[in-house]
């Protein structure tokens, strides 16, 4: 394994992960997203990620061994020399492990609906941090799915960094707004429209038939437009303005499945 | 005003700016702490923050006017190029404003703690994106205070911006962990530790006496030997390994304060 050593940045092969890196349309249009990162990488194994390619320096595997299981991925795997490696590295201290990943099912648009589901739709979520945020405290609160409606790229690296393995998990779909909220309406989940100001506490809400929860932009809301079903708000004490997107997201999901 | 133009890095002013943003003993030594960015000055100016120094470029007072109330901050305004200004932002596209502030009386030893007051006490956090989100979640709560116990420093650059303006408003100190418990103990305030595992499930707790609630580091959570008062944890139904500090620190605050 591992004998076949690219070093050059003009292969094919690594042209194709620097440009599934910098553009959302070439990600979109190969299915394929790009990863970085001995646990990511290590934990994608673990569920089986479809790796087309994996890059690893020398030095990387030997400091995780058996983060890539030769069984599975031998066949996919190309060594790189640490100068490549830095090249390619989205981060200032590099790892030198890189893989070319599927796109999995997972993250078709929802053919199922669970009953009394408990999801979130995100409508025009802009930060790839927080993006990515949403999709982890997801996968920790174990909620059903997670809709992005003209959000920031899913896949991108940063996105994909801040989510860790959890994009891996998480049920994601993206698709256009009306017929987002059409899919789950029709389904009988009932929906939500996270606001700020005066609303339905909540707290007080209960979310015995299950929900989806419209959570809009970091800066402006949810377009007047998309507010759908009840208003719902999270009353705080203190300084409201303070609470930054990812968190107010965390909390209406941990009172989703509360 | 800003007819004082400062184009050197070797100005006093600015060295010390720059020792601030990167040593943490300077900010200590000197009880002072660097802001940057056209909001965070701004809130700061409208909070009535303790600068002893503001820089700005031409072009940002232009492009930011009323950012820096002269009446209040005139005599303490200097004009910077953009060059200097490139060199001394931690940004790769610097607003061209920066403040050296005095670290308010707010952040002392608490001399007071209010009776059942709602208190979380961070035991080790390292990273200073989950400090500032932690210190700007509390102030959009309303937690009482916030003690920092052998943590990163709250006043280092990265923290300060992931604060934002809630960094001047909220109630913290830094203190010794056995002297910071000490203190919630004999002002009669319940102590928690927030775990992983079998502990009492953070939404049964009930805080009507108050609460402080004592939060470990990022990756090990609270020492074994720190563990004090009743262990309390939040029961979820997903993969609880990805619930990150800040939000798990953020899911325990709203229960403190819910």
């Amino acid at each position: 394994m591992a004998d076949r050593f690219l070093s050059s940045g003009d292969n094919e092969k690594i042209k194709l992960y620097r440009r599934l890196c910098s553009d959302k349309k070439v990600r979109r249009e190969t299915g394929l997203f790009p990863l970085e990162g001995a646990r990511l990488v290590s934990d994608g194994a673990a569920l089986g990620a479809d790796y087309r390619y994996i890059f690893a320096t020398a030095e990387a595997l030997e400091k995780y061994p058996g983060c890539i299981p030769a069984d599975r991925y031998g066949d996919r795997l190309y060594r790189i020399s640490p100068e490549l490696a830095a090249k390619i590295s989205d981060t200032g201290s590099p790892q030198g492990i890189f893989a070319v990943c599927g796109i999995p099912d997972v993250h078709g648009i929802f053919r199922e609906i669970r009953p009394r589901g408990r999801y979130i739709i995100l409508d025009g979520l802009q930060d790839p941090g927080n993006m990515g945020t949403v999709i982890r405290t997801a996968d920790a609160l174990g909620i059903d799915g997670v809709a992005a409606c003209g959000c920031c790229d899913i896949f991108s690296p940063k996105a994909v960094r801040s989510a860790m393995g959890a994009l891996l998990r998480v049920r994601t779909m993206c698709g256009g707004f009306e017929e987002t909220v059409k899919l789950f309406s029709e389904a009988g989940i009932p929906i939500f429209s996270a606001v700020v100001g005066e609303a339905q506490d909540i707290k007080e809400c209960g979310f015995s038939r299950g929900g989806a929860v419209i959570i809009g932009n970091e800066g402006s809301g949810i377009p007047g437009g998309h507010i759908t079903g009840l208003p719902v708000t999270i009353k705080m004490r203190g300084n409201a303005n303070s609470l930054n997107a990812a968190m107010a997201a965390g909390i209406i999901m941990w009172e989703l499945m509360r």
